[in-house]
């Protein structure tokens, strides 16, 4: 898609990733901190869920499933369109769900 | 989508997005705290794709595409499935979460 992007520095978007990406192991400590402060409420919902389901379930892969879930919703924290006027049509423009946004 | 769901206790999925539901204000709040220590380098960033790029540019509206890729990046610390990619490859392919990277 974006095959111009090791020289289009003046993309914005381009632009703002590269600081993303230079902040992201940082931004990744924080919020691997933020999990553990959860991480056993989870540990007990997938021993539950594991209790009641059977052992055929991945505790660990259920966890982190949840966790990703977290941070997907945590997404609404930075809504796409702010004019609510632009909202519906900003959702038609794309042409893939806003959730899975990812600009690579 | 899950039409199941409001019957479906037993889905261990559907059980886990339950507590995962329950906790999302509290990891917002603290997503939020986070994103917060970061927010000065992404309005200093957008400013300047601003001054280069022109005034047509929201920086509002990059910085917010800005957080949600980052917190789209992060679910990198809870991989989907153990396969082995290779690191090289997990690299290039960046729009699926790959399981290289650790938060050790």
């Amino acid at each position: 898609r974006r095959s111009h992007m090791a020289v289009s520095y003046t993309d914005p978007q381009v632009s703002m990733d590269l600081l993303r990406a230079v902040l992201q192991p940082s931004f990744n400590e924080d919020i691997m901190a933020v999990f553990r402060k959860y991480q056993k409420f989870f540990e007990k919902a997938a021993e539950n869920v594991k209790e009641n389901v059977g052992d055929d379930v991945q505790t660990d892969q259920l966890m982190r499933e949840a966790c990703r879930n977290v941070l997907e919703h945590a997404k609404q924290l930075f809504p796409e369109a702010e004019v609510n006027r632009g909202r519906s049509e900003a959702a038609i423009k794309r042409s893939r769900p806003a959730a899975d946004e990812d600009y690579s």
